[in-house]
């Protein structure tokens, strides 16, 4: 049984012009592995209706879940649940639901419910409402696509409500060793370590550290066993301690 | 006249395990806006051939200028050569430019010019070298598509070096502004400034801090004058200072 797959949509206008170094990627990546779902593929496009929805689309027909991160607030420039309701051919509207989560929070705050806020409460007809603790306006869960906010707080706190709902596969064993020898030196071992190996994958990342160039090997795969027996022969092999 | 456009596609299973968080993605894109090209879609592929293959040419096929990062080492996961060549269905072998900076490299620091190191001269036919000063081992251009290193450092160089030569358009000027109230709130105000001037870009980026609601507003444009004409009317709409 193979792992179930992944995709993240990235709708983000900040993240193209260099103006924000991205953040959720990296946390939801991370989390993913935990739970052994494999992101596979990660795309980051403009708020653009015709860009999110396309992207939406495809990424939905090729992998078992998409997690998007952005353009659900309340201002011009956040497009993204009416693009993701197009990619689904579905009609959206401020729904009652999640109007009256809304309603709620700005009563406790005494914040004025004005057109713009209720732009938050637009979820295409049959999606699921993810919990916003945080500020309240939910994201939501159509089809296989979870849709949510992009200021990290928020996207990490609805990343955790939708992966308790999520069944994962099997997290993979990961074990990683720093070699200080330039790439060139440690690549026939470790071809030969892959070949021997066909079901980890195995990675070489090198680094350039004050003039010293060397590599970080990560050894992965679900049987912890053949983890370490691979990291055993590597070591061997390059007479590593 | 509008500016360039260009993609990036990492490759990168370290980044879609969570390994790693990005850096070349946050770099390039800051170093073509100040050139004025622009960055409109980045992807993250894993170390798979068919999905490097295809982003490859679907990417190249979309912008003017596409900008590879990763998977040009001497490994045996190194496969972007490789993969970048078979989307432009183009033939790739040891190229003896390639082969003769390396071994020029390695005469003067006495290393081993192995298989593993000469698979780093593996050029496609057609190809202009990317210079790389810090490790010799040299990226390339081939048709709109600039094949570089991961590693940062090495990555950045590369940039700096197909930079000088591409013809950019018009930097934009970018103005930003907090405001410590809710988007909600500015909403309004904000959609009425998008629509009046409909040629700069305005991205509203909602923030959190210790409780805090608040946005930054980031006016975007070509025109120095229209972007604080846009800041100065935002400002008197919303009384601030």
């Amino acid at each position: 049984m193979t792992n179930p797959t992944a995709a993240m949509l990235v709708i983000g206008d900040e993240i193209l012009s260099g103006r924000t170094r991205d953040a959720n990627m990296f946390h939801l990546a991370g989390r993913l592995t935990e739970q052994g779902i494999d992101l596979t593929e990660v795309r980051v496009v403009s708020d653009d209706a015709d860009a999110i929805r396309s992207a939406a689309r495809t990424l939905a027909g090729k992998y078992d879940h998409v997690f998007t991160s952005g353009g659900i607030g309340p201002t011009h420039d956040d497009i993204t649940a009416d693009s993701i309701a197009a990619a689904f051919d579905t009609p959206i509207g401020v729904r009652d639901d999640a109007r009256a989560i809304l309603e709620e929070r700005y009563r406790q705050t005494g914040v004025e419910v004005n057109d713009a806020r209720l732009r938050m409460a637009r979820i295409p007809d049959g999606a699921t409402l993810i919990e916003n603790p945080i500020s309240a306006a939910p994201g939501f869960t159509i089809g296989n696509v979870h849709v949510m906010a992009g200021v990290p707080a928020i996207f990490e706190a609805m990343v955790a409500s939708i992966l308790s709902t999520l069944t994962g596969g099997t997290p993979l064993t990961s074990r990683a060793i720093h070699i200080f020898r330039g790439e060139g030196d440690i690549a026939g071992p470790l071809g030969k370590i892959a070949d021997g190996f066909p079901d980890l994958t195995i990675g070489s990342y090198p680094f350039q550290r004050d003039g010293v160039f060397g590599a970080q090997v990560v050894l992965r795969g679900p049987d912890a066993a053949r983890v370490d027996a691979a990291l055993a022969q590597l070591k061997s092999d390059l007479d590593l301690e």
